[in-house]
Order: structure tokens, then C-alpha cells, then sequence
């Protein structure tokens, strides 16, 4: 018996797969991880603009025309590499988010706001241009956003949503995953032009002191609303 | 006078300029102006990403060459287009300010700056294409952002600050500056994200509502801590 490695191999293989065709396909899956590994070595370098079919397939040693056999087109490969983003981004904003908290509700609740917006911050600072390509990319006009990234985006969300039922435990949860979503724009908001080299990035100090300052207010407006 | 962005004539032309060198010259700066406007359209039509000097040239009947005599290069093009969506958009959010407060301080000033941020909203939505050229526009590394396009965005700016003015008159003026900036980012952050079409843009009432509420918590925020 053929042994397929990883989970997904089982999920993508037809049934009927002849054992030839299981090579092939495995050859596929290995070089599709290869391309994303390269892409995400490529955006974390260079940004979205310097990625390149010719370049890619000569890190990976394929022919360029073996990359569309692998993933469908650059624009998939941009959202693979946007994928491992979030994932890396979740596990800084959950790491942030262990420490102990030190004062009571509400403002132990505006206190982890605070660490994760900061965390949020930090990431933005040390993996810049990977950071960049989640929000620089578009997919060309009329073409959808596939379910398993939206499903990688709404975890996130997810996770700013579960601090607020400290603060909003009275909302619906429609309503608690829209404040969320605001939220975590406001602080986006406040990252991107912090850094942003044309309108003279902040200190970083002192956008930390803003990020502080704005999240609290709005957590303080919540808990005032509630 | 004829006003070129930035500068005007008598600052750009040489006071031992010959006449017929004065004619090169107002040659020049009607070409200039040409290609902006030019430029202007083909942003609000399809985005940075349309900007082709080859086709700007067709547009305004000039060789291609003849491009680089009137502007430095295409990114000195986009930031003259840019500096005319700021002047755009400081009209439509100073309109939007003309209506009269319906109530008392502090929440007369809340209300104003609700009226801007959903102004800001509207120009986003109206100017799509211009508005994302504002943000989406990098100039090469190391190429520092002019200062007449540093004092265009001052400008906008100044216009929060000024209604910051009842809310934190008792705070200094450098940090008046800075919570206007924040205000504007924390803003900017909902729009971007709200209209993001990859995070299922908000419908637009939704966003209005958001926006509402986070601009008055960051105001109540503010009052509070005066």
C-alpha cells in the first residue's frame, strides 16, 4: 500500500487515483509547498512586488510552467503565503495575551485589549512586509475570496471577539463580531499610518502611547455603553 | 498667476530667463498641468496600476520623452495627483462641518467630529480609485516625500486638530497634533477594513454605524480624561 504522507494528500486524492498517478500527485503537493516556503522567503524580503514566476521556479528548481500545475496561479500562492501570515500573527497575539492581568474588570478586559493591540503593533514592526501583503494584495476583479482563507481571517476576528465579552457580554453576537472587526480596524488604522514613511513615521514610543490611549477610550466607551 | 502645485511660476523660472525661454518654459508647465489632469483620470479609472507613460503621452499628445521635461518622473506625477484628492477631500470634509451643532459641549464637538469621519467615509466610497492612491503609492527607498506634499497633508491634518480644539483645549499643541493624527488613522482603519472586499466589505450603513460609535467612545475618551 501506497502510503500518502499528510493530511491533506487523503483529502485531495480521488479514489480511483491510479498508484502512478499518486506519485504524481505527491510530487505536486511537495512542490506546492516548496512554492509557498519560497514566496513567503520572497514577500518577507522583496514584498508582494517582488514576486515572480521565473524567480520562484528557479529557488524551487522547477520549469516555470510546473509552478501552474502546482498551484493555480500567483494570486492562490499570494493567499497561501497571507495564510501562514495570519497564522504567525495569531500565535503573537495569543502569546501576548498569557500574561496575568493585573487589575479588575472592566479594566482587566481594556488591559488585554491594550497588550494585543501593542502585539499587533509589534508584528506590523518585525515582519513588515509579510504584514504588508495580507492587506497590499488583490485578487483581480470579480474573482472571490476562497471559504478556507476567509475561515483563516474570521479566527482572528474571532479571537479579539472572545476579549470583548468581558466588555459586551450583554450584545449579540452578531453584534460582538462587528465591534471586534471595528476594533481591530481602528488599531490597523493607527498602524499603518503610524508607520507609514509619507506622512513621517511616529516614534515607535509614542504610537505605542497612541495605540494605548485610543484602544482605552473605546474600551471605556463600551463599558460605558453597556 | 499661474499656480502649479507645489510652487508657482516665478519660484520655477529664472530671472535671466530669455522670452523665448519663457515660452520653453509656460510650454512646459501646460504640459504639466496636462499630464496631471491626464494622470487624475486615469487614477479615478483604474487605480495607480493603470499609470502608463505611454499612454499618458497618447493622451495628452506628447512624445514619451517629453514626459520627463515637464515632471521628474512618474511618481512626482502621482504625488501631484494625490496633492489634488487632498485638496478634494479637505473641501468635502469642511462641507460636511458647515451644518449647525444640534447640541452641547462636549457632545457638539463629538458630533462635528462624527460628521468629518463619515465624510471621510463618503469620499472613500465616491473616490474610490484616488482615495486607495493616497495610501497605495511608495516612493522608491530612499527618496524622501517632498516637503509641499508634507504641507498638503499637514493641511488635512490641521482641519482635526482644530476640532480637537474643544475637547483637549487644555493640552498642548504637539499633543493635539498627535491625537488628531491617531483620530484620522483610527478612522482611516475602519474605512480600509469596512470596504475591504476580501474581509466581506460592511454594508454601508453597518459601517456608518460603526463608525459612529467608535469616533464617539474615542471623544467621550478624550472628554473624560480632560
Amino acid at each position: 500500500m501506497n502510503i500518502v504522507h499528510g493530511q491533506n494528500m487523503a483529502d485531495i486524492l480521488p479514489e480511483n487515483q491510479s498508484l502512478e498517478g499518486r506519485g504524481t500527485l505527491q510530487r505536486r503537493v511537495l512542490l506546492r509547498e516548496a512554492l509557498v516556503a519560497a514566496a513567503e522567503r520572497t514577500v518577507a524580503r522583496e514584498g508582494l512586488a517582488g514576486l515572480r514566476a521565473r524567480a520562484l521556479a528557479q529557488e524551487v528548481g522547477c520549469a516555470v510552467g510546473a509552478i501552474y500545475n502546482a498551484v493555480t496561479d500567483l494570486d492562490e500562492l499570494v493567499l497561501l503565503v497571507n495564510a501562514r501570515t495570519l497564522t504567525a500573527l495569531e500565535r503573537e497575539l495569543s502569546t501576548a495575551d498569557d500574561a496575568e492581568p493585573v487589575t479588575a474588570a472592566p479594566d482587566a478586559a481594556i488591559a488585554r485589549l491594550v497588550r494585543m493591540a501593542l502585539a499587533y503593533l509589534d508584528f506590523a514592526v518585525f515582519h513588515t512586509q509579510r504584514w504588508r501583503a495580507l492587506f497590499d494584495h488583490r485578487l483581480p476583479a470579480g474573482q472571490d475570496v476562497p471559504n478556507w482563507y476567509r475561515d483563516e481571517q474570521r479566527r482572528l476576528f474571532g479571537y479579539v471577539e472572545e476579549l470583548l465579552l468581558e466588555l459586551q457580554a450583554q450584545e449579540s453576537r452578531v453584534r460582538r463580531a462587528l465591534l471586534a472587526r471595528s476594533l481591530f480596524s481602528a488599531v490597523h488604522g493607527l498602524v499603518v499610518l503610524g508607520l507609514e514613511e509619507k506622512l513621517q513615521a511616529l516614534p515607535l514610543p509614542v504610537l505605542r502611547e497612541q495605540i494605548r490611549f485610543v484602544v482605552t477610550a473605546i474600551g471605556r466607551g463600551m463599558a460605558t455603553e453597556a
